[in-house]
């Protein structure tokens, strides 16, 4: 079988299957001249994939892919899993049930670049072991994790739950959940950092950042929605990240979304399966007779960074992107981003910190 | 065929295979908390690698194998082969024939680290050219070597050299071995330096360590022995590492094992080919009607940094594990290790040198 | 189909394959010995790459390679790629049509290393987009680019253009080309520094060398001629390049090269494809009762790297080639330089520039 690339299968139930993707970015960024940030034409190759993914008989199976954009390797899935019925257990490096969007695969969100607060809050992948169970229109995961495998050696330690409803009615997927993270930072004199990007990766400049400071522990909230409609869908999401700190208050971040897209070719729609936005197949793909899908997306994206005494800027941002999925393995998109914030870390010449950046990005995406 | 992933096999002799595995670990150690060590728990990815193997008519052949495992990428095994009957002739980066423990694949070991001596004399691949003649129960290796791609540029080099007799009498594997090492030391001002961790990978904590010294040249001697009859095995290895200096005493060093290991499903036993063990299929693999072969062994593990008004410290360890063996391709490690340090560089409180750590491991492992 | 490796081809135009190469090098130099220069034995891994590539219905493909050489991963080519008819459009990481010498695989090169001007001259892959158009004995090239993946964020971007002229006369394949390149320097501060290794790779002295100094752009002029004729080819190249400085004088460094090569055996001669050369393949390869190819090449190899008050020295090589090409995907070469350097930058005892430099380097290489 064809998945972008072959997949094997021999007798018993191995399979085996290479993998890989490839972003390639570029845009330009206009920021205030007064605040001295670079801003203008920028370009990265965003992520560039190589891996593998197989199954073994018995019931095991795993992933294993290396990142080389950023001039090393760096690890994404590396895991072993073991499946029976319902349930699947992993154990190594994978993604810790934080919010729908970050659950989502790159190769199929509707924007570029995630909603502001999943980087923010640093959702990443980590070392752990976790189980999932599947039944019916429920899903329930939960997982201890360590650390990201760039920041091992670490005592730090997290435990993560999210719950998924997922009911069908008649064509009309729906999607409800919720997660919590609890991350104890064991490390003495940790410290925690929450901070973004202006919608492009491949800038170096953060208008929001609450900066470095002590920190305890953490605990996350997420809420999620969703609904697929034929050519339409809508999400949201909500995510609340509390810091324990000794000696001071408190402080909860919030970050959440509301986004819509409606595809202009007739009969595509989104993709979803098991919890998570899944892979967009054009019904007339290019070099069958047709032009692929195009779809049109608008998102407002939301992120506060201040609270407890930290002023780390609040962010508003109106983004609009189109997708030309060409086939089911390629698509470009172009988005534009409006950000407009709010006691930014980087004053005007004039002492203001409320001003807006406007942001254009292209993609071109191949995976396999 | 499938091997863990299928082995694509052309006309003329051609082969293909992509070849990986992840060893995920994580542990428990207990130091003596007035050496002001860290200890706790760690956890880390211990393997991550992905590369190929392949074979072009004419006797030609090549592997190459990239480890992701330490947050960049590491080069293991990279080289081109050519193989004529008994006599094969390897240019490029390969392990230099130093003991059976440390030629053995981690993937086939008997506990989640190799014996204390492997590390701590620096046994690791380099870039060079060697030649095995395998005839009947004998086989010969020899070759000569830089370094580590790691440490190139370097006009360090060594010759090493190997011989094995492996008799099989009536269902009983014998193994015999014997190795030398010869390291010339060329770059002025030339250090060596041997160290080991306390049996966890993942720790940067090390008790017995003769620091960096002043070095020539080093010379290793390497005494095998090991056995393999049905569920039972046994090996042994002594090895000297004698270090020259000028102007100063030359040290020898020592290190070498002990250890025995029981099969309690019936009908496993551990693989050997070629002077190494190899991998263990269980008879009745899960997914097929079994649980797998389970594995029960004991290692005493003796390590002597100290001579020669060198005082790097003595280790006696005393280890077990139990191996769980799912498939031919996946195994749960369980580990517990008591060391006992004498000399060691971190005093306690009381200034005493001479005291225990205990350790507990685990892995899970996959590879294709 | 094999193709070392083996290419996968599924229905509608899908096709996928695995790549890779090990070029494995070791060699001797000897530098006059009162330039305090290091000399002596040296060796690397100069490539080990792994990567893929592949085709997707409807014109597009890809083709993503990593190099694990260095320690680290460095990405070689990484791009998506769309076709119809004559016309190829190329978006990632990709070289930018500077010198047939530099577009020609280092599979399938004449000498160990390419011609001085590529490296002095920093040719090297960047990340942009271009289009290239062939028909009949035409092609014509271009494209957009910012800078090397390893360089990146940077807002420096370069234009390039080569156009080729390939006719065939009866067996005789000719090649004439020009190519053109102009790179802005738009970050300020920015530096070219223009400088070269003796042959060898593995050293890190370089005895050319104009240093670092402050530029605003880059422009590179290149003419390209080429010939082969059953067992014999000649090739010649010559590149100016010129850097525009802020108030000081622009200067104009030049490079070129003319070789010529011979098989010994019958029947074998240099491949040649799209503007470039192409893979060797033995008409009588080792194991089917030949011996491979065998080449010997010359080349004159001339580099200037003074000029309008920047002496950075010059180079006249002599340098001679063997190459065994065993199989149509292994080979072996072994050449000898001798480098006559004129204003180099290391004096030697007496106060003397100008004096020469004896190499010798190997190399074994396999790839799929």
């Amino acid at each position: 079988a064809w998945k972008g690339a072959p997949q094997f299968e021999g007798e018993g139930g191995w399979s085996f299957k290479v993998r890989g993707r490839l972003n390639i970015d570029a845009g330009f960024s206009d920021y205030p001249d007064s605040t001295g940030r670079q801003d203008g034409f920028g370009s990265e190759m965003r992520r560039a994939r190589l891996g593998v993914q197989g199954e073994i008989p018995g019931g095991f199976g795993y992933k294993v892919e290396a990142d080389f954009a950023g001039g090393d390797a760096e690890m994404a899935d590396a895991y072993v899993s073991y499946e029976d019925g319902g349930l699947e257990l992993v154990v190594g490096h994978q993604n810790n049930f934080q919010s729908l969007e970050e659950l989502t695969s790159s190769l199929n969100t509707s924007f570029i670049e995630r909603a502001a607060f999943t980087d923010a809050f640093n959702f990443e992948r980590r070392l752990g072991v976790s189980a999932q169970y599947k039944t019916g229109d429920f899903l329930v995961q939960g997982g201890a994790f360590s650390d990201n495998m760039n920041d091992l050696p670490s005592r730090d330690f997290s435990v993560d739950g999210r719950v998924v409803y997922m009911p069908k009615l008649g064509n009309t997927q729906l999607h409800f959940g919720g997660s919590v993270h609890y991350a104890k930072l064991v490390e003495d004199g940790s410290t925690v950092r929450y901070r973004q990007r202006p919608f492009e990766h491949f800038t170096g400049e953060r208008f929001i950042n609450t900066g470095s400071f002590g920190a305890d522990s953490e605990r996350g909230l997420g809420l999620e929605s969703a609904v697929i409609a034929g050519p339409f869908h809508a999400a949201g999401e909500a995510y609340w990240q509390k810091v324990s700190r000794s000696g001071f208050a408190d402080p909860t971040f919030f970050g959440g979304y509301v986004e819509m897209g409606y595809f202009l070719t007739q009969g595509d729609s989104r993709g979803y399966k098991n919890g998570k936005f899944d892979r967009v197949k054009p019904t007339h793909p290019v070099g069958k007779g047709g032009i692929g899908a195009i779809q049109v997306n608008a998102r407002y994206d939301y992120l506060d960074l201040t609270d407890a005494g930290i002023v780390g800027g609040t962010q508003n941002g109106y983004e609009f992107s189109v997708i030309w999925t060409q086939t089911a393995y390629t698509r470009l998109m172009l988005n534009y981003a409006r950000l407009q914030y709010d006691d930014a870390v980087y004053p005007t010449a004039s002492g203001d910190t409320s001003y807006g950046a406007n942001v254009v990005a292209m993609r071109a995406q191949i995976d396999f």
